[in-house]
């Protein structure tokens, strides 16, 4: 995999920097996203208030907008924030959550991408396809489009569109960055039965981000360790369904995760 | 026993509709409630904005209020949401956490009562008491009123009075619609020993309820299951201490439950 | 060690008492708050509308104030229920989270211990530091000043012109209440790979302040047990990057902390 060298530079960045990743971020997951940045190395910072969150991310290395449970304290903070942030050079990664879902869900997530550059924008099937503007199914937060199908078509227009790497999330991972497509394989359905792995997925981006380095290395690294973490957490499970356990598997697995994880079990390839 | 058909077609309308169960909760246990709805098979969002959470309702199967951590913002959207939800015809379960503990949780409590038709109200007897106004002791958010004396009767005038069904959680839990009174002996105190039981129980009828079944029933069923999981969790936990591998259990024995262990293992009489 | 009986004393009143615990406290860590409150025999409640707080803090046996993600919500509360507090004699304990890394964090930090006055205030040396004026330096939440160089000094003179106790927690914890100083040597790093233990840690002084005891040997206390609890955590962890399992462990030892714990590992000396 020629991409292991620029993972490993990656990876070495987040040992050596440790970077601070701000989020402002729903409250259902926050804990997750917190105690994953930790378990991959970075330093996790969660600030929302517009009193002060423009000079909270000044401190940071990156920044990661979530609208999972968006309010008018949040709205606000995350286009002061977000510009903020492009003003001094750090990095945005966004996750649309449930974007469709609602009317304030879109108009919040349309502001978001007129004010604020971003570097990495993820979601899942349903998420991308509504901001693509080819009516993404959204029932919830969950997405409900398992289709794949003009996914890769998708990735590379919006990702011209946005002028920004976009990570389309799901069985398949599709990520471009309006010039190269990458395809990963890796990953699980029993993630899907666990609250916040989007979430985390995003927030490992995020930290990968905060290297500095190429965002669409960064966003096809985040997003494979959290696949394959979830692999080596399922195939460790004695019983299958055990939820509960899978969830303190994954973080094993993430705060052990190692560059051979991923020489050995990435499953990337260019199309 | 006489209800496993029911509970069999609940489980399965589970597994098919995979119902959306739409929280507006506190921020303490929100997580725990998330993780509890995916693992029995249902879908959670959470969004309390008032200026969505019509919307997204209007998405849902069923609609849980709980007022843990009430603030503004969920006050204002209980009151909408929960009669979006009526006019939808969307089962509305109410979890009046601490009411009685301060006269703000006591007029929101009252409000929702006089403004939303409940399908389920579930609460421990301290709170089930200050709503029925027998002066309930509270202390804080955990039931200091460990007595069920009386509860056969407060839950079957409760019911009558507010035309919903009434669940009563404790050591016996205590269900009735009014007509019908059903005794739950299923549980383990050690539940009272991890925060969020309460909720989750909450939300487990919630999911029930998402399947449009008769209410009753579906408040008997996510009950005994949250009875059960603990019963399971407990027996196999080798230090029975460790609260922190208690609640792990816990969430495994809801990822792999099956009607099986309600036929098994219910211990629910008709009173 | 001297102090044997006096934790004796606090570990007898909670077991009786089962005090209450107030909390204003952030949305990343405040389920672990909550369950480690529950873990150690106290009784939880998070309650930040200041439409309530003074009410739900009269119950109380002591109040947590924890600045880590402040709001306009909560930045009114943690003013209103210290003095609250105060005002009813109930110990007030202080977590400064990320005090320096923004204006609004310090402004809020030194409202509060201008108008609410302290038992207890934990934190680590950056944002101690910050607060004792000479220049803490703070990059988002986590300490990044790892010396404890002048620690003895800076919590002696800090407790005198607070007239608090002053807890500086890290590599050795250092304790005064302006008078006594002590070290405590427990703990392991891993503590911090996991988010929120110095947000438990508070909560556990919290809860030993809840007793009504001295607030210095509650201080010395809670703190000790979170550090003896991450040795046992740690000693059984098989594979010593697994994060997750450790969180899980960490709560097992506190719910099944006992006296004998503190006898014989408290590693606490007066100097």
């Amino acid at each position: 995999m020629e991409l292991i060298q620029d993972f490993n530079k990656i990876f070495e960045r987040i040992s050596k920097d440790k970077p601070l990743v701000h989020h402002i971020t729903n409250y259902v997951t926050v804990n997750d996203c917190a105690n994953i940045i930790l378990a991959l190395g970075g330093s996790p910072v969660m600030a929302d208030d517009p009193k002060e969150a423009e000079e909270m991310v000044s401190l940071a290395s990156s920044l990661v907008l979530n609208v999972g449970t968006l309010n008018q304290r949040t709205i606000e903070s995350f286009i002061l924030v977000g510009k903020k942030a492009n003003s001094l050079g750090i990095p945005v990664v966004l996750d649309p959550v449930g974007v469709g879902a609602t009317k304030l869900r879109e108009k919040t997530v349309r502001s978001i991408l007129d004010e604020v550059k971003l570097s990495v924008l993820r979601g899942n099937m349903s998420e991308i396809k509504n901001i693509y503007g080819s009516g993404g199914i959204i029932r919830g937060v969950d997405s409900i489009d398992d289709s794949m199908k003009g996914g890769k078509e998708i990735a590379l227009e919006l990702s011209n569109r946005l002028k920004c790497v976009v990570a389309i999330t799901g069985a398949t991972d599709i990520i471009s960055d309006g010039d190269k497509v990458y395809y990963i394989d890796n990953g699980h359905e029993i993630l899907a039965r666990v609250t916040g792995t989007g979430c985390m997925t995003t927030s490992l981006i995020g930290l990968c981000c905060g290297t500095k380095e190429n965002p669409l290395q960064a966003a096809v690294m985040g997003t494979t360790i959290m696949g394959i973490a979830g692999e080596k957490a399922y195939e460790t499970l004695e019983n299958k369904e055990h939820i509960g356990t899978f969830r303190v598997k994954l973080m094993d697995a993430i705060g052990s995760f190692s560059i051979k994880d991923l020489e050995k079990r990435g499953k990337i390839h260019e199309v």
